[in-house]
C-alpha cells in the first residue's frame, strides 16, 4: 500500500496489511495476483485508519480484532473497486489498467467474489451483531450502485437523494469501521453511538470531495481521468449546485446529463459549464460542513492522542487532492 | 421452486424457500426482482435436499439452523449462476433469458453480490467452523472458474484436473451441505465424515451427468441450448474420452476445442463426434460409478428413512434427464 500521512496507527496498518495478504492467499494464484493488483494500488486507507482510530479512541481493547475487522472492510472495499470498474467501463484505477482490462472481465468478476468471500470469512467469526453490520455495510453497497446506476441522468434527483446514495455507498461502510472498531475498544455506548455518527459525517465528506475532484482534480495525482461522474450521467452534489444556477448554462448541462452516450468534447464542455457555474465552492462549503459535524460528533469521546488524530483526519480528507 | 421428486423433505424445503424471500428482500426492489428472478426459476434443490436429509439420517437435531444453512447454500448457487451467465455469454438458464440479458450486465452483477452477502448473513452466524467451511465452498467455486477458464481449450487436461474442477466446482458445495446437515443433526464423527464423503462422490456423479446432458441433452427440456461446454472449450470427461478414442475424430474434435470463436456449425460437428466417439456411454459409467461410492458411503450411516432417501437421491441425479 501507499503510505498516507502518519496518524499514529502506522504500525497496526502494517498488521491489517499482513492480514489482508494472508486472506488473499490462494491455490490458485491468478486470484492471488488479481487480489494483490487491487490491493497493492493502495488509495488512501481511509477506512482502517478510522476503525483503529475509533479503537483506540474508545479505550484501545482488542486491537487485534479490529485489525482483522480493518483488513475485512479494506478486503471488501476492494471487491467493489474490482466489481465497481467492470461496470462504469472505467479504464484507470489509481494509475494503472483497471483490473478487469488487465486480467480479463471475467476473472476479475470472479476475483471480487474471492475477496467478498475472504472478508466475510474473517467477519464471519465475530458476535452476530458485528456479523450483522458487515452484511448490511455490503447490502447498502449493491443497493446504492442499484440506485444510482437507475438514476443516472435523472435531473428530478433531489439533494436527499444524493446524499442517501453517498450514505449507502460511503458513509455507512466507514461508519461501520467508526462503530466495530470503538464497540471492541471497550467504549461507553455513548462513544460507540459518537463514533458511529463520526463516520457518517465523514465518509458523506469524503465522497463530496471525491465528487469534487472529479470536476476539477488533477488527472495526474488522481491516477485517474476527471469527468467520470458526468460521463456516468451521476447528479452529485455538484451537478445539483449547476443545475441551481439558473442561468443559461443549466439548459446546456442538462441536455449533456441526459445523452446516454457522451462525446470527450461533451463532457469536457460539461465540466466547464460546473466549473463555471461556482458549484464547486458550494460543495466544498458542503464538504466543510460534514468535515464540521464529524468534528462536532467527537465531542462525547473522552480526549487523547486518538480522538485529536481523528480531528486531524478530517482536515485530511476534507482538504485532500487525491 | 419448481417441484422435484418428492424424498420426504417437501415441508422443510418449503421453510427453506420462506428463509431465502426473506433474506432478498431489499430497500431496492430491483434486487429483490432479479434475485427472485433467479431463485423461482427452481432447478433442482439437490443442494438444500441433501442437507436436509443429511440432517435427518445423522439424528435430525437443529432442523431449523439446517434449513438457514440450506438456504445460505442455495442463495450462494444463486449468485454463482448470475455471475456465471455473465461469464460464459448464456442466453438462456432453465427455459428464460439469463438474468443479465433481462436486466442488464451492471444489475445482475451486483444482485450476485447482493447474494452472496445475504447468504453470508445467514452463515455468519453459526460456529467458526461451519463459517469457514462455507467461506471454503465459495473460494473453491472461484478459483474453479478460474482454473476452468485457464485450462479452457487445452487438450493436455488430464482427467485429474477435470475431476479437481468438478471438486471445487459442484461436489464441495454439495458436499459441505451434507457436512453441515450432519453436524447440526448431532450426528457421530463416523457418521458426518460418511455423509461428507456421500456429497463428494453424488456431486461429482451430478456434475459428470450435467456434462452428459450437455451433450446428448434435450434443449427444450433442459431450459438451455446444449453444447455450451464445447463452446466455451471446457474440457469435460466426455471431450478426454472422445479424444482418448484414437481415430479420425480425434484430430478434428481438436481443431474445433482449440479455436477461440467456433461458429454454431462447429459446435454441431463437436458434438455429432462427442457422441459417435461412445463418450456419452462411458461418461454414464462414470456417472454411475460415483453414484455407486455415493451409495457405498452412506453404509456406516445408521439405518432409516432418511439413509434411504440419499440412495434414492442418487439414482435420479444419475439418471435425471434435466
Amino acid at each position: 500500500m501507499t503510505s498516507g500521512p502518519d496518524f499514529g496507527v502506522d504500525a497496526e496498518l502494517s498488521l491489517v496489511g499482513e492480514r489482508i495478504r494472508e486472506a488473499i492467499r490462494s491455490e490458485e494464484p491468478l486470484l492471488t495476483d488479481i487480489a494483490e493488483y487491487v490491493i497493492d494500488a493502495g488509495g488512501k486507507r481511509i477506512r482502517p485508519t478510522v476503525a483503529l482510530l475509533a479503537n483506540r479512541a474508545a479505550g484501545g481493547k482488542n486491537l487485534l480484532q479490529t485489525v482483522q475487522i480493518a483488513a475485512a472492510l479494506e478486503l471488501i472495499h476492494s471487491a467493489t473497486l474490482l466489481h465497481d470498474d467492470i461496470n462504469d467501463g472505467g479504464l484507470l484505477r489509481r494509475g494503472r489498467e483497471a483490473a478487469y482490462k488487465k486480467f480479463g472481465l471475467q476473472n476479475a468478476l470472479v476475483a471480487g467474489d474471492f475477496l467478498f468471500v475472504k472478508a466475510f470469512q474473517i467477519g464471519g467469526k465475530f458476535e452476530p451483531d458485528i456479523v450483522d453490520l458487515t452484511a448490511r455495510v455490503c447490502t447498502s453497497l449493491a443497493e446504492a450502485e442499484i440506485v444510482q446506476k437507475r438514476q443516472s441522468g435523472d435531473l428530478a434527483v433531489t439533494r436527499e437523494q444524493y446524499l442517501d446514495v453517498v450514505l449507502r455507498k460511503t458513509a455507512m461502510p466507514i461508519s461501520a469501521g467508526a462503530r466495530i472498531g470503538a464497540l471492541l475498544g471497550g467504549g461507553t455506548r455513548e462513544e460507540v453511538e459518537a463514533l458511529t455518527s463520526y463516520g457518517l459525517h465523514l465518509g458523506t465528506a469524503f465522497q463530496i470531495v471525491d465528487d469534487i475532484l472529479d470536476v476539477v482534480g488533477d488527472p495526474a495525482v488522481l491516477g485517474k481521468p476527471v469527468g467520470t461522474d458526468l460521463k456516468e450521467g451521476n447528479i452529485t452534489l455538484l451537478v445539483l449546485h449547476a443545475l441551481n444556477d439558473g442561468s443559461a448554462r443549466r439548459a446546456e448541462l442538462s441536455r449533456i446529463l441526459r445523452r446516454r452516450r457522451k462525446s470527450p468534447d461533451m463532457i469536457g464542455r460539461g465540466l466547464t459549464l460546473i466549473r463555471e457555474s461556482g458549484a464547486v465552492d458550494r460543495a466544498r462549503v458542503d464538504a466543510e460542513h460534514f468535515g464540521f459535524l464529524a468534528r462536532e460528533a467527537l465531542e462525547p469521546v473522552r480526549a487523547g492522542p486518538a480522538r485529536d488524530a481523528l480531528g486531524r483526519l478530517v482536515d485530511f480528507v476534507v482538504r485532500r487532492n487525491m
